[in-house]
């Protein structure tokens, strides 16, 4: 059920004193030589200091060795100064495993624009290394010590024919006092090159994380990481290993949409009747970006014409004319006007908390389900408070 | 001060019953004959029925007698029931008046989805065309009358060389129980023809309503209708027009602005340092939309990481390294990392209400000023209420 549940790797979490509190906040993966290792950012202009280090690492790397994580700081918009502390951060790492700097990944979370503490991440490095291990206990204290405002830790597992599949997850709607949003290494024991860890873990995340819509922000500091140590000896069948993995970041994506900040539901939407999949997607995350249906999920109100105001607005094409929704199994539009329903038992349904939608827009054979919460009160309250 | 305030204009307001509470929900504007007129629209792909007859009416026809406009239903997403309707009311007002159909424009705000009560206009109409006038009073019960969560009516005027300007608008935050945004109606006295009225309106919105972003949520009726007599005989310098008529439209927006849903501050931020100005507005816009950014206005936090993340994740271009943000008058960041500042001082400046922000994303000459409020938990709680 962790980052240890496939062979071959260790993992800890400790406390750097990087937290205020005392928490855990640093965590290593380590693996016992370099192994193929896949990675996804987020694709910002603004992209911090460890980002910037771990894309390029990966690029020119045979394989990595560990992944360093920490929580309570971002390591974002911090300049020249950022960049040599995470640089730093790798090169300690390396030292201590005797391995190359760039078969070492850095991963940060926490608020943007503050320095990192680095001369604390390089005092507890050692015990970091020194304490890993493959107890499901380290993999557990690992994701704990990437939380931010998560208020669970978030780990995931599948087990495919001869390996297995495991990961964790830090994310809880975003940010808070600028907590860059999410961080995630999945490690497995299948025997798989680069090249098709790379295509598998893009096939997996374009239907599990960036399926996720929480509050449409981007962040700075977005990190998939996914490691193969090859340990089981198992080659797995490529649709196979898609399904695995997928599996293991859908179940870490539902788990950050329930811890996210300030939710009450969590909504699952699904849309149909674009030309292409990809159309569907993005059709999707506009219409679950948007306020004004967000707050209508708070509210529980099947207000479809807000999500007719929202996909109208979308760059993708659709026919409002075949815009039809059902909000838990209840059609409230057809042909894009109301339809009679039982808005008495809709309603009480939709009192009950999570439910799902189905939306079409017109008929094209594209099909994406997304899954968003609902805009709280509380979520501004909890973004509201100065950092 | 109002719709009237330019010779040559008539208007009323009525109650014609859409309204459940009695209150005013019918207005008309007309002119003694057809005058050149231009019109905005909103660009969605799902425009109310309404919107697509004015802009059809607008097109084709050789100018405009009448404006009849409605509150308390947005007559959107109703389908042919709700073309037909539309063409009813403006068939109503063209046989009373002995115009054109296409010389009468339709507008429409309240509630997405429900079909419009056509039955209680086309009764009311003779008492609202009997009752038109050129008295402020009469202007004023027109801005009441399409009113739906504005908490005040909404009247603006701006005096030319030998001419008038003058407006009105409803908009108050945006759509609450489905109310679609914003109805505009500006008239003047000036001698201007139709193609310099539509490049006058052009830029005029561009600087002002469209330069205001509250909830980042397109609409499906939007519409700004600019209607000129030509009665004072001043044919105005084009450059000394469009400032005039920026002036009543930013003010418009201003107020619509401080009457925002929910809202506790109006934020002005200035951008600079893009390519063009055009990439400036929609940087801007990008930043005001995120709420996060909205969020930490709300808490009266000097947030500026959050700009940064909103700006990066644009696709209009930045260099990080040059980023630089002021609040309120204080410089918190430059050239991509924090400065120090007095922060206490900053945030008793901040407790104070409305507040700007000046951001430099890099250096070129483009540049832009973007109105928007805060996030709030009153505008979800707003938001989130059933229909």
């Amino acid at each position: 059920m962790s980052v240890v549940s496939a062979g071959g790797f260790l993992a800890s979490g400790v406390a750097a004193g990087i937290k205020d509190n005392g928490a855990l906040d640093l965590a290593v993966v380590t693996a016992d030589r370099p192994v193929p290792t896949a990675a996804v950012f987020a694709t910002s202009q603004a992209l911090a200091a460890p980002v910037r280090l771990s894309a390029h690492n990966v690029g020119v790397q045979s394989g990595t060795r560990a992944v360093v994580l920490n929580s309570g700081c971002a390591n974002a918009a911090t300049g020249e100064i950022g960049a040599g502390a995470a640089l730093a951060t790798a090169e300690a790492v390396a030292l201590r495993l005797g391995c190359e700097i760039n078969e070492v990944l850095v991963c940060s979370t926490g608020t943007i624009g503050s320095r990192l503490p680095v001369e604390k991440i390089l005092a507890t490095l050692p015990q970091a290394l020194a304490s890993t291990s493959s107890e499901p206990e380290a993999g557990k204290q690992a994701a704990e010590a990437i939380m931010t405002t998560d208020t669970v830790a978030k780990q995931a597992t599948a087990v495919g024919t001869g390996y297995t599949v495991g990961g964790m997850v830090k994310g809880a709607g975003m940010v808070r006092p600028d907590m860059a949003t999410m961080l995630c290494v999945i490690t497995t024991d299948a025997r798989v090159s680069t090249a098709v860890l790379d295509h598998a873990l893009r096939r997996a995340v374009s239907v599990s994380f960036n399926a996720l819509t929480l509050d449409g922000c981007a962040s700075t500091n977005d990190t998939v990481i996914l490691m193969a140590s090859g340990v089981s000896g198992a080659e797995p069948d490529f649709d196979e290993f898609v399904d695995r993995l997928s599996t293991v970041c859908l179940d870490l994506a539902n788990q950050m949409a329930h811890d996210a900040e300030g939710a009450s539901r969590v909504v699952t939407m699904e849309i149909k009747g674009t030309t292409t999949d990809q159309q569907a997607r993005a059709l999707g995350r506009d219409i679950c970006d948007s306020d004004l249906v967000r707050a209508s999920f708070f509210g529980g109100d099947p207000n479809w014409g807000r999500l007719l105001g929202a996909a109208g607005a979308s760059s993708v094409p659709i026919d409002p004319g075949m815009f039809s929704v059902s909000y838990a199994g209840t059609l409230v539009a057809a042909d894009g006007v109301s339809v009679e329903s039982d808005q008495v038992a809709l309603l009480a349904r939709m009192e009950q908390g999570d439910f799902d939608i189905a939306v079409t827009v017109g008929g094209g054979t594209g099909t994406a389900t997304i899954v968003t919460t609902d805009l709280t009160p509380a979520y501004v309250e909890f973004n509201g408070e100065r950092s």
